[in-house]
């Protein structure tokens, strides 16, 4: 694999000096760009468009070609695990993802198991090599995986909910059973994580999506001691280099402080919690990464502008923060204020990284 | 008006000395009851039950008719208000509240005006009436309306969003008209509460649903400083006696300390902050109220009976608890859980009430 021509996220993750702030966007490789459109009619569907690591190189690469973005992420989805277990994943339209075979009694929690990613994700790693080809050390490639918690919520609800009470009834009424899923759960995801590291990617993250909708207890105990499983169980290096993780609990900003203790090197952040208190309280313990409102990008170039410039003064001066969405990116987004965006942040960021 | 015979939440509210811990439930008068879906059928819709003092009244008592609760909160809806102010609101089976004539533009904005509530909104004032003659003093009843941007919000989308797109994008791009829409909404709401407390309520609570879907920033300049406006022209007593006002931003709780300085007497709080770290952080400022997910009650009276002890001891010792749930009842509720909660409730509290 060639050395990085561009590694200001890399460095940015470990909080080492940069000379501007790194920008990379959730969910960047997405339906807000018509190329990647025409990639899913060719894929013919979501699922396939996942499976099959050419296409998945080409959807990954293509925001990267057209933006000069500081990293590229595996185009993939946090559900290939579950559906790597058996559970039959597929997608309604218009309605997301379901599961023909949901996780609701003892039994099908027993015979859950650990997906081997060499054999039942390979499509996966395939996808990894077929990217750095392509990239050829331009940026860095993160790789990802959902949090057990929030596999788990797909999985025992059989699709998204606005309160997923299924589940949480399991968490209520038998959290035994629950926490033999999350177990589950956790060495799946690492596995995935460490095989994503071995084939290539140079940074990884973890998506807890709903995490942030459980009380403050049963977020340490469902979700965020299941993380730290997770990130204990990764070898986080290849060839000496370290591969930083990010942990992004969407709606965890009270947790902030328990989830920088997790293990982690960088904790995302949703724009519910202002990036400069967020500093205030977790110190030089991790790096940031946030946090503007996906909806700014529906506004104007102008706004794009005023509020890129505020998120960077919020952070203020210094090493540790990455630029990002405090959300995925809106599918309705126009691609000319994601270029906005992206060049406000170079433009603006390399007064707040000073030489020392 | 008779002298309230327990009048248990007004003090609990105020901090001072209570033998136990209050208890009501957000939307406790609701589907999950079968006597409200008998009185909403004969009601004939939703908005005919809000409109007929008559009805109102009956579901505002249904609850505390069945439960030991330590209060009622009147039977309506926060959309009153700008149905109130001409836009036509409406209820789509299934899909929640709507309105036929949205705010889109700076001259449907600059035309709207504060209801009056005397001739406008006499509904609500008149099942006030009603509901505290048949209350007759038993226990204290709660007024409420909803917070000047969660009001906004359905005003400017048209009905319920998942990420209130339309709304932001006023929001980022024409904060201006932003304001002023919000400064007509701060009117009509204290309007409306002041009417409401000259009716007869003994406290009143500010929804405010979405308000945590904003920026920490975004956050306190339109939400917050509008509900502290909303509190800074309320009346808060009648004949000499102190009407409490509490407020709830769901999803608010990294912002604790600014609402609490907002001028309220209580902070609600959803399941995702902890009471106790919430009670560390207010100090003696404000009454907390909450915080059970609402979950738990859909498990059984055994899971409900320690998930509400927890509760408990997670407040601790001393005045300003209100128990409630994070949020409003589901309508899948099994009535004995909520017996199973107010029994648990009065039962376990004492103890955290020892005698000063």
């Amino acid at each position: 694999m060639p050395a990085l021509q561009n590694d200001t996220l890399i460095r940015a993750l470990l909080r080492q000096p940069t000379p501007y702030t790194p920008v990379w966007l959730m969910r960047q490789a997405g339906r807000y760009l018509p190329e990647y459109k025409e990639t899913r009619r060719r894929a013919g569907s979501f699922l396939a468009l996942c499976k099959t690591p050419s296409l998945a190189a080409e959807a990954t690469l293509q925001p990267v070609e057209r933006f000069p973005l500081d990293a590229a992420i595996l185009f993939s989805d946090i559900l290939t695990i579950p559906d790597a277990m058996g559970l039959g994943l597929y997608f309604a339209e218009g309605e997301g993802p379901r599961f023909e075979r949901p996780l609701r009694d003892e039994a099908s929690v027993s015979r859950l198991r650990a997906p081997d990613p060499a054999r039942d994700l390979r499509y996966v790693t395939d996808a990894i090599f077929e990217t750095q080809r392509a990239l050829a050390g331009r940026v860095p490639l993160i790789g990802f995986a959902g949090s057990p918690y929030t596999l788990a919520c797909y999985m025992v609800e059989g699709g998204p909910s606005d309160d997923w009470h299924v589940m949480k009834t399991m968490l209520y009424s038998r959290p035994d059973l629950l926490h033999r899923l999350l177990g589950t759960n956790a060495r799946a995801v690492a596995d995935l994580l460490n095989a994503q590291m071995d084939a290539g990617v140079q940074a990884a993250m973890i998506f807890d999506t709903w995490g942030g909708n459980l009380s403050a207890e049963a977020y340490r105990e469902f979700s965020l001691a299941y993380i730290a499983e997770v990130l204990s169980r990764l070898r986080r290096e290849r060839n000496g280099i370290r591969i930083p993780v990010i942990v992004f609990t969407k709606g965890g900003g009270q947790q902030l402080e328990a989830i920088a203790a997790s293990g982690c090197d960088c904790v995302g952040l949703d724009w519910s919690t202002s990036l400069g208190e967020a500093r205030r309280r977790v110190g030089t313990r991790v790096a940031l990464q946030g946090n503007l409102d996906p909806a700014v990008l529906l506004s104007s170039p102008d706004v794009v502008r005023r509020e890129a410039l505020r998120a960077l003064e919020s952070f203020g001066s210094g090493p540790g923060h990455v630029f990002n969405l405090g959300h995925g990116i809106d599918q309705l987004t126009p691609p000319e204020n994601v270029a906005a965006l992206i060049a406000a942040v170079h433009e603006s960021s390399p007064k707040f990284h000073p030489q020392t």
